[in-house]
């Protein structure tokens, strides 16, 4: 009987070309598949994931599902799996679900957090950015409230996007000091292709002083087609939660 | 003029013989040393520091010394430095130093943590040991009480250990615990070849219930030979502080 698997698992993407499967490169996406096959008389085995990662991009707890034809307990698939792949994967959690789960289409919201040096340590290389400039803490926050709500992201995503809509709903974003970084927060009903990564980086500029908060009001509003977009380093965002 | 400089120094020893140049093997002493001829026409520079890390432990803040004949001031040379190096090494600082001192010889203090994890996480795969069986803190707590002060450490280091005395006085050594590790924090005058390993081992031996706080403390006097030590992982060890 075929029977539909969730996963919970964390990875450091720093060696991968994301999530995704890719031609000629490594994915994390491809790697479960691969592991899989063994546990499915090496038949393919599609795993959707609740949304693609980028290139250098981590996950705290990504979600993804899948479907087997197997008498084996989700435990027991969980350590199959987790034995075939690389140390820099790993499946925290196996349960079995409806068939009507789906990992992408089911998620009611995501939370992706973004790390920022305060100094440098060669600890945090792979895992937050050291802008390396003088900013101002108070302009983040005062970036972080606007972004709060219904907004058209299309300045914030990758010209090649190609959502209809560049709608999202924000509910939460905010940065928190932490002992050795910043933390900025969001959470969302979807989120477009590098968007976290671009206001992060142009939310630093206004920071920094290149631009005004009144400027990055009016790109969340669309209207303001003078003022650049930043993208910050793939390497300080996490995926850190898929809600259901 | 020759001028004596000191640095103060952090590195991801993941990738690394460790500190001490050994023939055939990538240690950081070699490429500091390598770096800063380029800053010496060419010519050989011995890079002193306060201590060897093994293969794999970590550094927050190593320090070492060198000569060189130069008019650079000392954030020039560490800037140039740091230009010449890995990026999982970092040179913090750069200052000139009387030519009395001795990063070895002039140390007072030594500092190391080891980070045991509560739960798997790719990301401190590295950084921290994940014992994966179940133990009691509160014999943790007690074990590091009992090597505070002046010991015989004989059997707390490798049988291949060349110094004559292997008495060491600790100052500190207790575990905390953040939020998803125990810290073992442990100072001393001097330490003999992986004795912070083998004392970390040994005490997550009795902790699991192998052996008692009494077989511990007899093997801290020497006394005890039935009792066998273990060394834990290079991964959870960092050289925290050397006090001058």
């Amino acid at each position: 009987m075929t029977r539909r698997f969730l996963i919970r698992l964390e990875y450091d993407g720093t060696n991968y070309c994301g999530w995704q499967r890719q031609a000629n490169n490594r994915s994390v996406q491809e790697l479960l598949e691969t592991a899989l096959r063994s546990l499915n008389n090496n038949q393919p085995v599609a795993v959707i994931g609740s949304g693609r990662t980028d290139s250098g991009v981590h996950a705290l707890d990504q979600v993804a599902h899948f479907d087997l034809e197997t008498n084996l307990t989700p435990e027991t698939i969980r350590r199959a799996l987790d034995a075939k792949i690389p140390k820099d994967i790993y499946v925290r959690e196996c349960m079995e679900v409806d068939g009507q789960f789906h990992a992408r289409f089911s998620a009611k919201r995501r939370t992706y957090i973004y790390q920022i040096l305060l100094w440098t340590t060669v600890f945090q290389r792979d895992f937050a950015w050291y802008p390396g400039f003088n900013y101002d803490t108070e302009l983040l926050d005062q970036c972080a409230g606007e972004v709060i709500g219904n907004h058209d992201f299309t300045r914030f995503c990758l010209t090649s996007t190609e959502s209809e809509s560049k709608v999202c709903t924000i509910f939460e974003s905010e940065w928190k000091k932490g002992d050795s970084m910043l933390i900025y927060r969001i959470t969302g009903n979807r989120f477009l292709h590098s968007m976290v990564r671009i206001l992060v980086g142009t939310m630093m500029e206004v920071a920094r002083g290149k631009y005004t908060t009144a400027d990055f009001k009016n790109l969340l509003d669309k209207k303001n087609r003078s003022v650049q977009v930043y993208t910050a380093p793939a390497k300080g965002l996490f995926l850190y939660n898929v809600a259901y």
